[in-house]
């Protein structure tokens, strides 16, 4: 493998001094770029451009070609665990995710088994080693997961879900029944994450998409225990550097101190949670990732520009501990400008905050 | 008028002693009774039942008969501000509310006055006086609207959206432009509210349904300067008794301090903040309203209890100032049974606690 070249976010997630601060953005290889489009266009459908590797690559690779960013994230989906598990992701137009088979009793969970990485998942690692032979040590490239409660969501309610009726149902009603589907889930993620990470995946983003749409203590027991319980079975040292790991649990700003604590190197924080109280709040424990909004993107370069200094101003005087990013995915319809304005005044910006 | 024979739910707001805790359910008139599905089939569409005094009267009416519930609340729609406007609101099943007219410039702007209250939206106040009558003082009878930053992303999206690019993108985009917007709408509320209090609500609910989608400062802003100019400028005493007022931001666990600081009665609180957390944060200085998943519903009604009682700890030894509800609204297939069991609950569970 080439020498990492940039290791400023690598730094940063383990509160190492940069000189300045790294920048990625969720869903940076998406729509919002031609490039992008056009890929996606001819692969056809989403699924083949997540399990073709060469593909996976490509677009992975692209948002490098254009701007400045600091780390790159395996092209792939949330739901590839459910999928190889035999529910049959598929995407419907307007509606997004869907499974063809759904998780509604104990019957339905009882079948569930941890997948055969290299069988039935070994395009993700395919895309990760030929990503990293590409990547040339460019920037390091981030692996992921969904966590175990975001994948139950989709698993039982089938899909996108604006209230969780039929899995909150499940797991009110049936509290047991939800620990044995979020059981298989987090035993199922650790195996995959510690695929990505022998593939060549130098960091992990754990994605907590529903967390957020629970009750605090309902969090604790079908989320965060399972997260705490994968981040304690993840390898953490690889071609002699460490793994570091970022949770994200959306809607989650209620909870930093009990994300900090689950041994995690940082956390991710959505634009509702004020950097500034954040970082009061959670000390230099943990590295936080965020947080503007990405409807900052609709309005022009300048006040972009005026909305990072905000932030990095909002995080304040230290010499690492953030990582810039939006507070959730990057909008389809954003100008690539913006964008470019983004990753540039992230890292003018923040140079005087590490000098 | 009659006089009122239960004002438990008046008296938690102004954190008076009650003998027991006061509950009552967002949409508590809505389509899981069976009773509310019937009116509303013969009424056609939902505006004519929101517009006809009698049917709405009806429908308010309807919970009371079956459950032991301490406040009513006025049957409507929170966007009957905008339709009053001119916008054309109308429901498309499966959607949600839709707008014929949407506001996306400084013109569209300009066009918006305070409608006259009369005029444009007697047909709520004639519901409200109709059903002051008709309840006899068996209850107090609540009004509300929603909150001006609620009702802008309505009138800006068009409907419901899950990222709220457009009203994001102007409020990011021309910040002043928002704000026209959004001062025209305040004015609007609080017109519309001492209407809705000189027709004989008794108290007023603000539903800030969408703050929560909001940065910390952009909340403040854009959403709760609004609605603290709002409670400034309401009514606060009507009938020889005091018009007690509720905010309510969903996801706006974070900011409990700061609406507790706007001059209102109670704050409302949905499911993912901790109460006992909410009482330490906020202590006496206002009433909290909530909070338990409306998904609980969907387990036994055994479970429906055990979850009451622990909402009731978590709120904790004091003699008032909670008024027990869901987190928001309850769902259109829930059992009434179970919602029998909620509110009996309630009441016995939470005798002790007033002994």
């Amino acid at each position: 493998m080439s020498e990492l070249k940039n290791d400023r976010y690598l730094r940063a997630l383990l509160r190492q001094p940069v000189d300045k601060t790294p920048v990625w953005v969720m869903r940076q290889a998406g729509r919002y770029l031609p490039e992008y489009r056009e890929v996606r266009a001819k692969a056809g459908d989403f699924m083949t451009l997540c399990s073709t590797p060469e593909l996976a690559c490509e677009v992975t690779l692209q948002p490098l070609r254009r701007f400045d960013l600091d780390a790159a994230i395996i092209f792939s989906d949330i739901l590839t665990i459910p999928d190889a598990m035999g529910l049959g992701l598929h995407f419907v137009a307007g509606e997004g995710p869907k499974f063809t088979k759904v998780i509604r009793n104990a019957a339905d969970i009882a079948n569930l088994a941890v997948p055969d990485m290299e069988d039935s998942l070994g395009y993700v690692m395919d895309a990760i080693r030929l990503t990293r032979r590409e990547i040339d040590g460019k920037v390091p490239l981030i692996g992921f997961s969904g966590s175990p409660w975001t994948l139950a969501c989709y698993m039982v309610e089938g899909g996108s879900s604006k209230d969780f009726a039929k899995v909150k149902g499940m797991m009110f009603d049936v509290p047991e029944q939800m620990h044995a589907l979020l059981s298989v889930l987090a035993e199922s993620v650790i195996a995959y994450l510690n695929a990505q990470i022998a593939a060549g995946a130098q960091s992990i983003m754990l994605f907590d998409t529903w967390g957020g749409a629970l009750s605090t203590t309902n969090y604790q027991e079908f989320s965060l225990a399972y997260m705490q319980q994968i981040v304690a079975g993840l390898t953490r040292e690889n071609e002699g550097r460490t793994v570091p790991v970022t949770l994200f649990t959306k809607g989650g700003g209620q909870w930093l101190e009990l994300m900090a604590n689950t041994g995690v190197d940082a956390v991710g924080l959505d634009w509702t949670t004020d950097i500034a109280s954040a970082r009061q709040r959670v000390g230099d424990k943990v590295t936080l990732q965020g947080n503007m909004d990405p409807c900052v993107l609709y309005a022009s370069v300048d006040r972009v520009e005026q909305e990072v200094a905000s932030v990095l101003a909002g995080f304040g005087q230290a010499k690492t501990g953030h990582v810039f990013n939006l507070g959730h995915g990057i909008h389809p319809t954003i100008a690539p400008e913006n964008m470019q304005r983004l990753v540039d005044s992230v890292h003018q910006l923040s140079e005087p905050y590490h000098a």
